[in-house]
């Protein structure tokens, strides 16, 4: 388990020329244990090739064996013990606790698509019946779901376990049958080594074609920009900033085939606090609300930037409320330097905005990347008139939105850019504003919660971590749950294929426990 | 019915300003009875704005309704009766006895998306149950999939009717719950406005919200990129040429919110004759290739643009009886002048191209706009030098690939483009080659036919009308069959919501007949 500072290309360790170093945020220095080199060009070339030619055997294999391989890298994540805890932390500043519940999530979710692979209902498998008596003969067809080959994932830099080398994007890709190119993060280098080397272990353990997963990695923009140029390259994950999932998009869509990015970029996650709701539990939904905005130094894609509320006695006991709350908040380290200085930037251009309000600040900062929570408050009107208030601030910031009426609130919800997540905190008698409120926010959000808070993404089956760009590039996809596996896959239809030729998913009788749709009719076996 | 060359918004005809005639290929000659208004910006942002206040209340109104209205609308397009097939064969050059065929497949593809609406199954409906004692405590999440809203329709002109103004792009859009704007082809003005007649009739009779449907139209390209790049589109659907869904792409792609597109764009539709099967029926594939290559004078994606084989005397002996057939042929009107003068051009490269050899043409063409049948034949080694000759001459033009073995042959497959379909022709004892072709053809293709012809598209549950890049813009999709319908979807997950406020299917036991995924678990009510 040693880290040797190489990256992965189909089974081997590589790795020669110039290092790079991690950094540790909490200390505000390199971590020169260990040097990681960069992957070049002929790495990246190499590493696409083998997925390329590993993509029709690994899509073939049972799936049983694919199921088996998903649940083999767990239990190496899982051997990987506290070393990857400790990495993890010293190049992320993530306390051991949360690191520890993001593993438990990663390898969990790995286990999700395992079974997921085994219950097949992804295949999609159709079948329409010939009837040589019609005229024109009406042929027979068959439809299947088949992987769309190899994949590139970027790791993100706020979940070096969940979003990262083997996390949600490698998970379903891998489950859908395609092979996956990682680029890894490279605030976490060690961390996607020690990952990496587990999912290469576990491939070679199942038998799985060594093409099935490389992961390169380096500083700067070029390397993903190579990997997603590639030819080979049939689809992206990434998770991250907008800037970087949209320069992702731009390359993906220049290349002589187009491909897919599933981008998870940006989002505000707006907490609606009605009327009643506000008024009957004011204290309690200013504790939520800067706990939510704080956990995990608001490094979440669904922290919530924005609250909305109608002006009066209620909102301002709530300001009143949530900024004692905030100015209590100890600074908490932040992922990286880079996202620290955007931090602070962000947060000074709007305590600088004129129409903005600055409630409460945090703690002061001692340590070299802490984030300073801050609390802003700002007129609905004042809002609508200057979008760039709508950007997002990734950290423990957030603007309370003042409206005066109903109509105000719906000009502002109307006016928001897709997101994440949309709340609605709501007592009984809240429930007719919150219903006029529903087509709205289905419009602009990928998942809208009640009296919750969106930090907090479950991992289950009816699961939506998506939304309207630009929270992801494409809003009609998830990157966490089951159905984050339909990104991957495309269908194929067989018409009149000898049975010998047939998948055996697709001939008579041979779709086990997948429901069929067979001449219209949906059939579980 | 009588045509006025006035286009519909929300409901009103509209037109003024300049007028543009239809011309009719037959006679080479415009058509003077009736001068079309072009639509102008303000008719499609008042288009958009329409469809964008219909969208919500569209997406709300029962299914019940909206299947009803599908089916409105070809009942109203069998009621405009012959004067309909007459003015799109006018339009058109196509004869009476296909534009019959076409449109009985456009009202029973409306028929088709009416049920697939009652059906239900799309709205993929998933419900994880809460679990408070978990730790963290599990939230309550259900899953529905929602319409995107607004969609822009791109009328094709090799299909009046099937894919143009109530064609599958319209009729799965609308199926979804989306509203429709059409930008009718100025090829067949007439015959959109007689459409578009039918469908505003149906949209009152059945109670639609009146941005429901619109049609703009004109000649040349500025309305289309106005109508995509307008903010409130969110989809786009095209068939036709490679170069104009290109045009889309980078419209839709350059947006502040880029949209999808599904684009039906390019394909040569490989047909490979297996040896086995070219020994032992040469003379009846002869037939049947030259039969599918000048249906309709070729203008079909899936018109087979390629064979393959491999050298040797069968092959001779087919291109010898294919080469007879083909100089028997009587040239056929090509849809436009547009086209035809394409077609002249692309045939002529070809024939002057040093490598390939000009087996046969058809009958000289003797009204204005007639296509003449070309067979060509390449040795494959030319082919793989000269990528141009994989670029689609839509028409009557195919070209034979003559492979020196199998290893050539794999070759000419691995280096095709993306295409719709591939076709096999083999016998029994072909069975282990053409198993050795299936993984390679799964990749590039959307569709893969035993002993068939690609040409005649089925539309039904099990048919995938798509494929890899450059043959769709995105070769996760159909656009025929009722699998289109999930182009215009997007799922949004529901936590912890009030059963007050939860759309009915979502609610316990409120499925009806839709599978619902529960806890993990497929279950049919």
């Amino acid at each position: 388990m040693t880290l040797t500072g190489q990256y992965f290309i189909a089974g081997e360790r590589r790795g020669h020329g110039e290092i790079f170093h991690a950094y540790d945020p909490a200390r505000g220095a390199s971590i020169t244990d260990i040097g990681f080199f960069s992957s070049d060009e002929r790495d990246i070339a190499d590493a696409c090739a083998a997925a390329e030619d590993a993509a029709v055997s690994y899509a073939d294999l049972p799936l049983e064996r694919r199921a088996a391989f998903l649940e083999a890298i767990a239990s190496e994540i899982e051997g990987l013990g506290d070393a990857l805890l400790s990495r993890a932390a010293a190049e992320s500043g993530l306390p051991l606790a949360r690191l520890t519940g993001e593993r438990g999530r990663t390898c969990g979710q790995l286990r999700l698509f395992a079974a997921e692979v085994r219950d097949g209902q992804w295949l999609k498998l159709r079948i329409d019946h010939a009837d040589p008596a019609r005229t024109p003969p009406k042929p027979d067809l068959r439809l299947r779901m088949i992987p769309l080959g190899p994949v590139a994932v970027f790791g993100a830099s706020n979940f070096p376990l969940a979003f990262s080398t083997a996390g949600g994007d490698t998970a379903s890709a891998l489950a859908a049958g395609c092979p996956v190119v990682v680029k890894g993060h490279p605030a976490h280098p060690g961390t996607a080594e020690l990952v990496a080397g587990a999912i290469t272990r576990a491939a070679a353990a199942t038998g799985m074609p060594a093409g099935v997963f490389s992961m390169v990695t380096g500083t700067g923009n070029a390397i993903g920009a190579a990997l997603v140029a590639d030819p080979r390259i049939q689809a992206v994950g990434f998770t991250g900033s907008r800037s970087g999932g949209e320069a992702l998009m731009k390359i993906a869509a220049a290349r002589p085939q187009p491909i897919p990015v599933y981008a998870e970029m940006s989002a505000i996650n707006p907490v609606i606090l009605l009327p009643h709701a506000l008024a009957s539990r004011g204290k309690a939904l200013a504790a939520g609300y800067v706990g939510s905005l704080t956990l995990g130094s608001g490094q979440f894609c669904t922290n919530p930037g924005l609250a909305l509320a109608l002006e009066g006695a209620a909102l301002d006991a709530f300001l009143t409320e949530a900024g004692a709350l905030v100015e209590a908040q100890v600074p908490q380290t932040m992922l990286t330097a880079g996202i620290h200085s955007a931090y602070e930037k962000g947060s000074a251009a709007l305590a600088a905005t004129p129409e903005v309000q600055t409630i409460a600040r945090g703690v002061h900062p001692t340590g070299p990347h802490e984030g300073r929570t801050a609390l802003f408050s700002v007129a609905a009107k004042d809002w609508l008139a200057k979008v760039e208030l709508q950007h997002e601030v990734f950290g423990t910031s957030s603007i309370v939105v003042r409206c005066a009426d109903r109509h105000e609130l719906l000009a502002v919800l109307r006016g928001l850019e897709g997101q994440l997540t949309a709340t609605l905190h709501m007592d009984e008698a809240d429930t007719d504003v919150a219903r006029a409120l529903l087509p709205v926010l289905e419009r602009k959000v990928g998942r809208i919660l009640a009296n919750g808070w969106p930090t907090g993404v479950e991992v289950g089956h009816a699961i939506n971590h998506g939304g309207p760009y630009p929270a992801t590039s494409d809003g009609r996809t998830t990157s966490v749950g089951t159905l984050a596996i339909d990104r991957f896959l495309r269908p194929v239809a067989y018409q009149d294929l000898p049975e010998a030729l047939l998948p055996e998913a697709l001939r008579e009788g041979g779709q086990g426990g997948v429901i069929a749709r067979i001449d219209g009719a949906w059939r579980l076996a």
